[in-house]
């Protein structure tokens, strides 16, 4: 079943990959480590880039344009794909696969990989700071702090910490959404938050896009898990939770008016995949 | 011998170490993988402040008072010393010591360690996005611009894939120079051309200090390698390069008037120690 959503968001994800590709470093005669051939690898070709479309989403519901959000979808995809390169390797999860293809360290060497990572979180800030040019640069220096709050210590960073150290004993929803909120919900708050900023949003309004992609994110997470099977002691609480957050992201969402739309409409996507895959329907 | 520029420096390395202090997440109890532990241990306690005290002296060539600055100093030490956590590596230089202590992931453990780096160049970008609350934000988002493009894949990133993939067998001081230049006076030049920025620089300020940041880099690491008894081979071309490369610090310092005294000082301060050191001279 296409959806009118998913209609809208493979347009989008096309725009956002092209965009990618001009941000990642073109492959010149002399990298003696292939580092800017593994940086694309590990960036294009693959991915739902769902943190790109909610920052294209959050940059409409400030009253944006899709160019100005573009270096904030791009920034954020940069994170997200790094946070993988990292975690993959050897010393963290030891995963060899990753959407049907070697891993980077795996394909490219381990000392590269960790390099790789570098890079790409670097790169991730520069594209943000750049991206302010057309608007106020202030916002853009205002966006660059809530990302690396969000991506640091105190957040993604923090989360796959506490994830690594839990490992798979979580057995109560508190300790399970915390783990959610830090290393995937604190992602798509600050996807949220920059892509407001791009289009100038004030303070009031880059919270409540903070406080939606939170819960997007839990609710995203929570719904994977159920799809994956991840978790079966808390499947039916989880479901429950998914439900409560969706109508938390349409409340808030509801605040943008008319502009809020496609926020509304990323979140209800999430319940209604899960449903429909606990209904027993074939999801692609 | 104590010189005035060295009794300077001790004072402001005290202050730049309280606001390094400041800037790292405290202790909590919950904190599974001592990471907060691990990224003080990482920053705190040793090192010559150099890349800081640069950051200062432009500040100050610019007109900004030292609180100004110390935002950019900061950053510039946080990304130095994440960069020394991920070169320490088994992947990458696989070293066990550093000043005296177990590096990092010795002490830590591996996973452990490349998430302190993470964490570490992540809080560089928080805090320099953020120092720019008292002074025109726009000069913040372009302080995080320059600096993340010169500790990425060209700048710093690549120059240590360089470096790993020369190994010892440059033969040449041109090669030589591009490694020092990426590896090293790339963040000498970011720490310049930052601390600039947060005092309010114009462009072309900025670029000037950026060409000083990066010809002080490379005679700073010609002088480490005449000084540890690298490269023997190029030892008297890379003397030369030093006399030659602090004669142009000079005159880039000298186009900021009274106030880019210290910016003269610290360079005549490399070439000084070096040939002391050549005199036989017992250095500290």
């Amino acid at each position: 079943m296409t959806e009118p959503f998913e209609t809208r968001a493979q347009a989008v994800r096309a725009r956002v990959d092209a965009a990618l590709d001009a941000a990642l470093p073109a492959r010149p005669e002399d990298d003696p480590m292939r580092l800017r051939e593994a940086m694309r690898y590990a960036v294009l070709g693959g991915g739902k880039r769902m943190r790109p479309l909610v920052a294209l989403a959050a940059c409409a519901a400030a009253g944006g344009r899709e160019e100005d959000g573009m270096p904030a979808a791009c920034a954020i995809e940069l994170v997200h794909a790094y946070s993988l390169v990292h975690d993959d390797l050897p010393a963290m999860d030891d995963d060899t696969e990753r959407r049907g293809k070697p891993t980077v360290h795996v394909a490219f060497g381990e000392g590269p990989a960790i390099l790789v990572g570098d890079a790409l979180l670097t790169r991730a800030f520069e594209v943000l700071a750049q991206g302010g040019r057309s608007r106020p640069r202030a916002r853009a220096a205002e966006a660059v702090a809530r990302l690396a709050r969000w991506a640091g210590i105190d957040g993604m960073v923090g989360g796959q910490a506490l994830d690594l150290a839990l490992g798979q004993d979580v057995d109560d929803l508190t300790t399970l959404e915390r783990v959610h909120l830090l290393k995937t919900g604190g992602l798509y708050a600050a996807a949220a938050a920059t892509g407001g900023l791009m289009a100038g949003a004030d303070d009031e309004a880059v919270e409540t896009l903070d406080a939606w992609g939170q819960a997007f994110g839990v609710a995203f997470q929570h719904a994977d898990d159920v799809l994956d099977g991840d978790q079966p002691r808390l499947r039916e609480a989880a479901r429950r939770r998914v439900g409560e957050l969706v109508a938390r992201c349409r409340t808030l969402a509801g605040r943008f008016g008319t502009d809020g739309a496609e926020l509304a409409s990323i979140a209800q996507w999430v319940a209604d995949r899960m449903e429909r895959a606990l209904a027993g329907e074939n999801l692609d």
